[in-house]
């Protein structure tokens, strides 16, 4: 697909990476050549999103011991624990980063008889295939979302579960992209997502890059676009979801859930099933974190709040299960009752 | 009310604005001593809202002719005229504007026997009229509004329909300030209202500096204050109320509305008369105003969406009228069925 854009490439034993600190307004490759580099990318966020962290610190992994020389097995292993305690440290909540650093270590742990040159071999090939993984779950949601669209609809989505998350066509995306592989024409509207503006940022860069036909509004209009008929589909991505089928996600997708369901909208969530937390009961049991007041009153240094007032700025929501028409994981599509039903996709 | 913000105050023959332009990070007060200086504080946004326009062009048309020499009646009203022209194209569709220009011309126009000093001091009498019948619509919407209220209730607005707005205590926030005169503990939760972000800059601003516990949310956060019990009624203002009580106000009053009615918080609408259109069957006959894609895709000359991406970017939305409690007037409070009890309210 000629417009898909490339955001992460691994070529030569160099890690290419767009960097996302700079969208919308400057598109740029940088090639990351140490682990140092990698460190630095994801700590200043130049990647994010918990597939897309977990993929570059694989690759990291790799290039922090790809000069190694002959050396034991066991300083081998020395060394690649030193580099994944550095690595660790880039993002200290980020549950694919340690994920993917463990799955590294633990493979060169395995290759205890092979020479260090063989062992290097090995790990590249393991770093690609955890990037390969990823490309194969997004491209499943993808295909199980399409069987609940058709062509000609347009799909509502709020924060950024596409390419600039992941390592491939996204979760909540990949329909869209795939839909364009097969010269369907789907359209989006994309929420701006406040306060850290995924939507306006990423998910507009990517599907406009990608030459899909994407409208940028702002949170407050989602209604509006529903309301006026426009709308045929809400899909977003999640950060958790419960044993009861709750969806934790960006704060507003809850609100966006609701006016959908008034408006006798079905809303999808991919989820890949890492993300189904069969021990979190229900959304009640999932934490909501509070991010700082600036995000808020201050846009690029400007303050648009008067000095001192009280904010609260939660950066997540829990969607109630009765609002989703179906979670749709790289293993199907899951419909209600969730709670039976998420428990028979593990069974 | 020693906290009450003063944004507009006539004395001496000055007219004395709050640049909303520089809110809300600084707080300045410019005398305005010409009209000219009048017409430039309408035309640059110094001051907005439509009953707050028509104050400053009451002020404003006195001003202009308040230096005028003897001269016969049709050579004063002849003046009134020209600086009326003149006035009148600060903000080209402010209704409020027209009306209170038409308004001096008119009482000018009764007062053909006065002497030219007589004339000026009738004049400046009306603009003062104009102003205190703002105060009192202000005051009686409050009033009533508070009918439905109770002391530490929690109340979510959305947009300015605050003093910044108006001449007084404003339409939506008139119960809150008057709720703090009578000792009461009323708490706001203000949505920050993107793209214009009068919520942000304005209301947060003008309860923040009144004294009032007022905690600002971006707009997509609505819907969880209200999952978490916190809003006990939401009142906004309005553009326009069709005849069916279909509320034209704001892009995501709407939404506001539909989350509201999820949760089964009241809203009220507050409503000064004129802003009640018999004339006018249905929402449907309301046209949204649609707005600069830029106001979306920039944030003080910062970029913050892909070059070229298309914008959708109403300007207002239509509440229907069955998500409606209340829609609250200076006359009174008038409940559903809308159609038949705004039609008494007017005979």
């Amino acid at each position: 697909m000629q417009n898909l854009i490339k955001h992460i490439e691994w070529k030569d034993g160099v890690l290419y990476v767009l960097n996302q600190i700079k969208l919308p307004a400057v598109t740029e490759y940088n090639p990351k050549t140490t682990i140092e580099a990698v460190f630095y990318a994801i700590r200043e966020m130049e990647l994010r999103g918990a597939p897309l962290i977990g993929i570059a610190a694989g690759y990291g992994m790799y290039i922090g011991i790809k000069d190694l020389q002959d050396m034991s097995h066991d300083e081998f292993i020395a060394k690649m624990r030193l580099q994944g305690k550095f690595l660790a440290e880039s993002r200290p909540t980020a549950v694919n980063l340690f994920w993917a650093i463990d799955r590294m270590i633990a493979k060169a742990d395995t290759l205890r008889d092979k020479s260090v040159a063989e062992k290097k071999r090995l790990l590249e090939q393991e770093a690609i295939l955890i990037h390969e993984e990823d490309r194969a779950i997004n491209r499943s949601i993808g295909e199980n979302l399409l069987t609940l669209l058709k062509d000609g609809m347009t799909i509502l989505t709020h924060c950024n579960a596409g390419i600039l998350a992941t390592g491939y066509y996204g979760t909540a995306t990949s329909p869209i992209y795939l839909a364009k592989e097969r010269g369907w024409n789907l359209k989006v509207y994309a929420d701006e997502t406040r306060p850290y503006l995924q939507g306006a940022r990423l998910t507009s860069y990517e599907l406009h890059a990608s030459g899909i036909d994407v409208t940028l509004i702002c949170d407050n209009m989602a209604g509006v676009v529903m309301s006026q008929g426009k709308i045929d589909a809400v899909i977003t991505g999640t950060d958790r979801v419960a044993a009861n089928g709750d969806v934790a996600n960006k704060i507003g997708t809850m609100s966006v859930a609701i006016l959908a369901n008034y408006f006798k909208i079905p809303v999808y969530i991919a989820a890949p099933t890492p993300t189904i937390d069969m021990n979190t009961p229900t959304g009640n049991d999932i934490p909501i974190e509070e991010r700082s007041p600036r995000e808020v009153t201050h846009w690029y240094g400007h303050q648009i709040a008067p000095e001192g007032v009280k904010v609260y700025n939660p950066s997540f929501d829990v969607t109630p299960h009765e609002l989703i028409a179906a979670i749709v994981t790289e293993k199907g599509v899951v419909t209600p009752p969730f709670d039976v039903n998420l428990r028979k996709l593990f069974a």
